[in-house]
Parts: structure tokens; C-alpha cells; sequence
């Protein structure tokens, strides 16, 4: 499809982490293995997990408050409240409601919906944004992202307990001043659900039914992937997609000021590292001490970048990742 | 916010009944009432009840297969598949790749993800679809709806048992010819998260984990419904929501061809017949021996209409409901 560079600009980026820290040296211990093997298995030395009092709406409307604060906007200004989760807070309502309540928009109409693309929900979310204040229908947008990743992680496998972390970030949007500089010159969400069992927790819908099947819903309750298969396919199609993703945008992956990708695992960073051919510097990395924060990855790396003052208006920057389904996303901003 | 008209035209309709056929006589008889209480209790005579095999996705393609054919197009010419339940199939990945694959989409990399608005997640991902066309993202685009509320509903409670039911619908749509006759004139969706506790199911995400506390997680694996409270909220906010969507249309309640509403109840529906001050026969209904299908409830009474030969093109035709959140949402359609 042709793309056309589409009105949008980032007023303000804010995280939230959970207070409880999990180091890495306590699944060694678990597993009786020598200190430092489970941060160099995942590639993660320290992760946040979400505690009784954190949940999801919580953690979603403390990283808006930090992004709402930065843009210098009330959450009464806000034209809509989109949440991009891979997993819920609850199956009813949906989490952006939640969040719509925790921010004080009880009674004010502005419109609260969720999007799910599993991990690469923030960018739908962001694209639906764009589009909508492209079309007069919204001027300021707030979109968020937490994940409970722990809620469903397996203690016990070394596969995924150490890779994923608890968290959530937050981005307002508008479609800036009128110059036309701030923009989302792509957006591309690409799905080959030949993978859609690779990564899957097969519970918590409607297919297995607790009070029908109670064994069957606890066996499914756990996150489950085949890392291998992920990776492969992962590798095999991306080349293609970020070709067709930077055609869209118009530029090179060299006129990059910053490259946010999903930080899935160290070695699908490591992997994008070589198949970009791109200077280490440009990657942002926040694995190492958040772990996988599934849909809350992306705007966290995004928010990092800010933090550490990697972009300046008019840089380009791009959001690159994959996620359940599988699918491949990606946007190129420019600043 | 302004509102512009965005070309959409609907290409093809279709649904998906289960097999299995819940009378409501069945309920007389378990709850010991007098033949006709149930009926006459949740204004639906019937409801269909998804067995193992029909699962959300196996449904939602079904329903999809319809709505191709009508359309006269193969899956393969779509460019997105978006699917919006309330309750998706499994907690991981979104259900839409799901049906991408069932549809054998699997090696497309056509876009899947859901949106969730609970009951109204069909006028977001038919909002969003009408953009992303608007802007030249796409050109096709399937939007499915298929719930299986029986999975979640107490069997014993007379407010909600005899009133859900599950089935799916899909629709086709493009951007029309160009003559610009078919549109979307106007999409709204208000949330008043007051009402967020009012329809909730608490259990299916990250807050009540299975693992840690399987009690709490199973009491709240039922839907609840504050019938009244919801009741009382929708009556009060839903003329000013009309307003502002009609007004945003440019078009009055009187001229429209029918009006679809959500089959939330039987008296949400005689409250609107009276709200509206329409003719009965404007108002389209299957809740009598559907149930309220939740966010299939909208598109299975718009394949309904179009069945029953009430849409003809240049037609004006409104889609309004009320949903978990609590929201309000509406589109307003030149066919």
C-alpha cells in the first residue's frame, strides 16, 4: 500500500517501573546454577514484577501522568485514551477504561479503547492516532502500554522467566503546530500467523473454560514459546519488511538519528544489530534491566531515548519489532 | 470534535450461528419457573451456544467466508483483518491472527490485530478501517466479531444467563468507487468510566492471577452486570450522545433508513424505541432469539438488515450502542 507521511507529534513520553526488583543472581540460586548464568541465558541482569498494588491501569496511568506532566497537558485535554496491552487488566472492561478512571476522566466522554497486537500493539495504537488527527476527528491522544508479564510466566523455565519484566509507558500525541515537520512518514504491521503458536498463552479467553476444564486452564495459564522457531521465522522475514517499511518512509536506514526495536531477546537485538549494519550507538537498548516488556517494550526504549536526549526535532527515528501472531511492525518517525 | 465524511462502502455481510440451540424453557425448567418466565424475564426466546468445535476464531472465519463471497473476494485480496470481541479465544496471540490463519492467510503478512471496546469494539475497528482507507493505507478490509459469552456467564443467575448469547459477524468494506456516495459520516465513541465496574468480568488478565490465588480467580471468571446501575447511566447520558453524533452527521434521526442498534436488552431496546421516537419497524432487532451477542451484536443485526433487503444504496443507516466501560458509541453510514 502507499503510505503518505501523516501529521504527528510526540509531546511527551513517560515511564512507570515497579518498585520490586528481580536480580538475576536469584534464579541462579533457584536453579542451583553458578552466579552470573541466568543473566548471560537471557541477556537480562535485572527485571522489575509488578506487585499487588501495580496493576496494569495503575502502572499505565502513573507512566501517563510522567508523559501528560512532560507535554504540559491536563488529562482532561485529551481527545481520546488508547491502550495497547498484550494481556488485559481484566477480560471486562477493557484496560483503557481503567486507565480513563485512574486519570479522573470518569464522567468526560473522551473516548477509551484498547488495541492488541500483542507486542507490537503501541504502534497500531500510535498509526490510529495519526490517522485519526489527520482526519479532524482528535487533536491530543494519549496512548499506553503495561504489561504483568510475570502474571503468567512459568518459574521454572529458564527460557522465559528470566527474559520478561513487569512495567508500562505512556506517550501523548497531537498532530503538532502546522509546519508539517513532526510526522509518522510509515506504519506497518505485517502478520504470517503460520507462527501463531509460537508464542501463546493458549488460557485466559474463551476457548479453554475454567469452570468446564479447570486442569486444562492452569496448564494453559502459562506464557509458552518456541524460541527457536520464533527466531527463525523472525530472521528469515525481516529483511524484507524493513525494506518495504523504509520504501514507505522514504529514507535509509543510515539517516537514522535512533532505532528503537523491541527489546524481545539479546539475541534478536543482537541479530537486528548485524542485519542493520547499523553503529551499536544508534540501537536502544533496555533490556539488560527490564527484560521483554511486551507492548510496554517499545514506548519504554522510546521513552529511554528521550531521557538519555537522543532526539532532536527533526531526526529520524524508527520502531521496529515482532510479536505473537507473528507479526512484524514498524514506524519511521520524523521528530 | 469535527467530523468529515470518510468513504466506506460495505462490500458483504455475513454470520455465523452455533448449532446448538439453548430454548429458554430450558432455564423455566432448571430454575422451576412457569413455561414462558425466562422469556418473558430476559426478552429472548432463544440463543445459540458455541460447542467445542466453535471456537471464537473457527466462527469469525465462518462468518468472514460469507462476507467474502458476497463481496465477491478472495482473503487474499484483503489488506487487514481486524477482529474485535470483548473476550478474545486465547490470551495470547490477538484472536485475529487466529483467523488469519483459518482464512489460510497464514504466509500473506496481510495486518491482523484486535481492538477492544468491549460491546462496541465493530464501530472502532469499522472507524479505523475507514481511516487507514481515507489515508491510502488499504484498500480491503475484513472486520469479524465473534463472542462466546456462554463461557463466561453464571448459569444460575436469571439477569445474565437467558440474555447472552454467542455467534459471530463479519463485514467487507472498501473506499467505493470514488463517487464518494457510500461514507461513513460520522463515528463516536464517549466512555464514562463511572460505569466501569457496572458489566465487568474480573478474572482473564494479569490482576487475579490463577497461580497465586485460583479461588479469587474463579469467582471473578463470571460476568457480572449491575443491570439498574447500567440501566440508569445509559438512559441518562444517551440523548446528548444522539446529539452530538446526529449532529456530527449533518442528518436527523427521521432520515434514516433503519436504525441497528446493540441487542443489550430488551428494555434497553423499548428505552430507545421511546428515546428515538422512531417507528418499530426503523428499529432492527434479533435479540428474541440471539440474545445480546456483544460486540457480534451490532454486525449480526446489521447482516440482518441487509438479509431482510432494508439497506439499498444512497440509504442512511445508524449504528448505536452502549458497552462495558462505561461507553456509548455510534456510526452514522450512507450505504
Amino acid at each position: 500500500m502507499s503510505a503518505r507521511p501523516l501529521p504527528l507529534r510526540i509531546l511527551g513520553t513517560g515511564e512507570y517501573r515497579p518498585v520490586r526488583i528481580l536480580d538475576s543472581r536469584e534464579f541462579d540460586a533457584r536453579w542451583g546454577r553458578s552466579e552470573g548464568w541466568t543473566r548471560r541465558h537471557a541477556g537480562v541482569a535485572s527485571r522489575r514484577v509488578a506487585g499487588p498494588d501495580e496493576a496494569a491501569s495503575a502502572m499505565a496511568a502513573a507512566a501517563a501522568r510522567v508523559a501528560l506532566d512532560r507535554a504540559g497537558l491536563a488529562a482532561s485535554e485529551l481527545d481520546a485514551v488508547l491502550c495497547a496491552n498484550s494481556v488485559g487488566e481484566q477480560a471486562i472492561p477493557c484496560t483503557a477504561a481503567l486507565v480513563h478512571r485512574r486519570l479522573g476522566l470518569q464522567d468526560s466522554g473522551i473516548t477509551a479503547y484498547d488495541v492488541n497486537a500483542t507486542c507490537l500493539g503501541f504502534l497500531v495504537a500510535l498509526d490510529h492516532a495519526a490517522l485519526a488527527i489527520a482526519a479532524g476527528r482528535w487533536k491530543r491522544v494519549l496512548i499506553v502500554a503495561a504489561e504483568v508479564a510475570s502474571a503468567g510466566l512459568d518459574p521454572d523455565d529458564p527460557d522465559t522467566a528470566p527474559l520478561f519484566g513487569d512495567g508500562a509507558a505512556a506517550v501523548v500525541v497531537d498532530g503538532g503546530d502546522g509546519d508539517g515537520a513532526p510526522a509518522l512518514l510509515a506504519a506497518r504491521l505485517e502478520t504470517y500467523s503460520a507462527g501463531a503458536d509460537f508464542c501463546q498463552v493458549e488460557s485466559g479467553g474463551t476457548r479453554i473454560r475454567i469452570h468446564e476444564d479447570p486442569e486444562a486452564y492452569v496448564a494453559g495459564a502459562r506464557f509458552r514459546m518456541q524460541g527457536k522457531a520464533t527466531y527463525r521465522m523472525a530472521a528469515r522475514l525481516l529483511p524484507g519488511f524493513l525494506e518495504r517499511l523504509f520504501g514507505d518512509a522514504g529514507c535509509a536506514l543510515q539517516d537514522l538519528a535512533a532505532f528503537v526495536p523491541h527489546q524481545a531477546s539479546a539475541k534478536a537485538l543482537a541479530h537486528l544489530e548485524v542485519a542493520l549494519g547499523l553503529p551499536a550507538t544508534k540501537l536502544v537498548r533496555v533490556l539488560e534491566d527490564r527484560g521483554n516488556q511486551m507492548a510496554a517494550s517499545l514506548p519504554v526504549a522510546l521513552n529511554a531515548a528521550v531521557e538519555q536526549g537522543r532526539l532532536q526535532r527533526g531526526d529520524l527515528v524508527a520502531l521496529v519489532g515482532s510479536g505473537a501472531g507473528l507479526s512484524f511492525g514498524g514506524a519511521v518517525l520524523r521528530w
